[in-house]
């Protein structure tokens, strides 16, 4: 039984639990059995204006775009991608545990692709008030925020005290690469994190969305060699056929991806099934989770509710 | 200067600070500085009987063993190793933002490889009493575990009121892949951690050391198509060389490799420099680190150390 050894670490989200005997008390749901038993309002379709397809030659990446929180500079990238801004640039940098990041090659001091007609300067969007944003918050602690949870669909945090809230960097994550000035991000430069969530950036840059689909794409790809993970080669660069909005692609094209909704108590008990795992495995649920450790399941929507 | 944009995130580590006017308090110093600063008495050698040589194509990958949190385990890898128990073998998982792991790819019902003088029925080692370990915590709180810091050089946690310790799942480490059995074990199956830290695993199955050098190798494996993230075809599964232990390999051949000690003060002033960024880029530090936000430095030792 040698490989499907570790494979019994997430059985639970992979098989049925074991048939539970007429006297004992039925188990908690494991996640795939409530995911099984999920009615299709627990789950949203991105919608296109936030949309974002990255296509490399090994495939195609979903990137949900989030204007509750960076509207600025959603806005920015909604325009760069309509023209074409980044089709036929590269990925230039990938950091061991950190970050995967993509924009113009061009070296300092040479001339940059233009812009088009987006803007070239852009507020800092690292919080936004918390007022007017449905949080839901986890019930556990956290080390970086006084509050994580979940709102608009993506990983965040608050406070309360401070009436602030802004979007966290888990996993997947994607963030707009800035200067020295806080000010210095125009949405050109996009970092993807790969590695474990460095939270420290947390309100120190701005985040734009985050990676629903197609992560396996960019996480394998070779560490750069130069400092910070730049390719030192300019062959070594990742070429990118084109980034577009999906509103630009006909709608046939676009993938039929929905993802799960993070305000429902569907998800609130997908989350108790993560922090604490029930399956046979498990000799002792940890009680607890971390924000970065709750992934947001995906799927295809079912025959029945295809148009 | 654009590749150069997200750059500035992690200038500190590489650049020394900007020049301190005469007038103003002297800035406190960078994780670059602070190791620059250090003393060959700060850095430990690995030692050979601990230390494995994981030999792939494209390069070797160094895992250090931890026998103060697994001793039988480590007991049975060294024999394993010693006699050539994965050579000609193959990683035969990828997981996405989870593991990769590697052992014999017998399928179930198949014959094993024999385990030749390693026992084939280990105690689980899931933790240990925390008596006689001497563990350096961090002053920040952790969701998973009453205290949380450093031990043997690892990252660990502790439970003071329990009288246990045990190693954390962070990214990098090296743990024994097991069946239902708590002690299914044999340390025939080794996964290492390459994504968000599965912290849930702590104290569910053995951990035996941790990736010290060449995650880059084993990160960017293509992520297998299969249920867990098994390749589904042979053909994709990627060949080891060798796994040799330091102590079988000449000394001429072994990489002269640092780790930076963990019960310094100098590693707490790090940990401090992580936990608070003060170059210029950060606008707001976090004051806070998890443990698996920590990467324990290495190095070459400098020219004046070598024998």
């Amino acid at each position: 039984m040698r490989p499907a050894l570790l494979a019994l670490l997430v059985a639970a989200a992979l098989s049925p639990s074991l048939a539970v005997a007429a006297d004992e008390t039925p188990k908690p749901k494991t996640t795939q059995e409530l995911l099984d038993a999920s009615q299709p309002s627990d789950w949203r379709t991105l919608d296109p204006a936030d949309t974002l397809y990255l296509e490399l030659a090994s495939g195609r990446v979903v990137v949900e775009l989030a204007p509750d929180f960076a509207p600025e500079h959603v806005g920015n990238i909604r325009t760069l991608a309509h023209e074409g801004y980044w089709d036929g640039m590269s990925i230039n940098r990938s950091q061991d545990n950190f970050v995967v990041q993509w924009g113009d090659p061009a070296e300092e001091g040479q001339p940059r692709k233009s812009l088009g007609s987006a803007k070239t300067q852009l507020p800092a969007e690292f919080e936004r008030p918390a007022a007017g944003l449905d949080f839901h918050a986890l019930p556990d602690k956290d080390g970086w925020a006084p509050q994580v949870g979940f709102a608009a669909g993506f990983p965040a945090a608050r406070d309360p005290a401070g009436g602030k809230a802004w979007m966290a960097h888990c996993y997947g994550a994607v963030g707009a690469g800035r200067g020295m000035a806080a000010d210095s991000s125009d949405g050109t430069e996009l970092y993807v994190v790969d590695g474990q969530s460095p939270r420290q950036l947390d309100r120190n840059i701005t985040l734009v969305g985050r990676v629903v689909d197609g992560m396996e794409l960019l996480s394998v790809l070779p560490r750069g060699t130069g400092p910070l993970g730049f390719y030192e080669d300019a062959a070594q660069r990742v070429p990118i056929e084109a980034i577009r909005l999906a509103t630009d692609v006909p709608e046939a094209e676009r993938p039929k991806l929905q993802v799960l909704r993070t305000d429902t108590p569907l998800f609130d008990a997908v989350v108790e099934s993560r922090r604490n795992r029930r399956d046979d495995w498990y000799k002792r649920p940890a009680g607890h989770i971390d924000l970065c450790n709750i992934t947001i399941p995906t799927r295809e929507p079912p025959a029945a509710d295809a148009p």
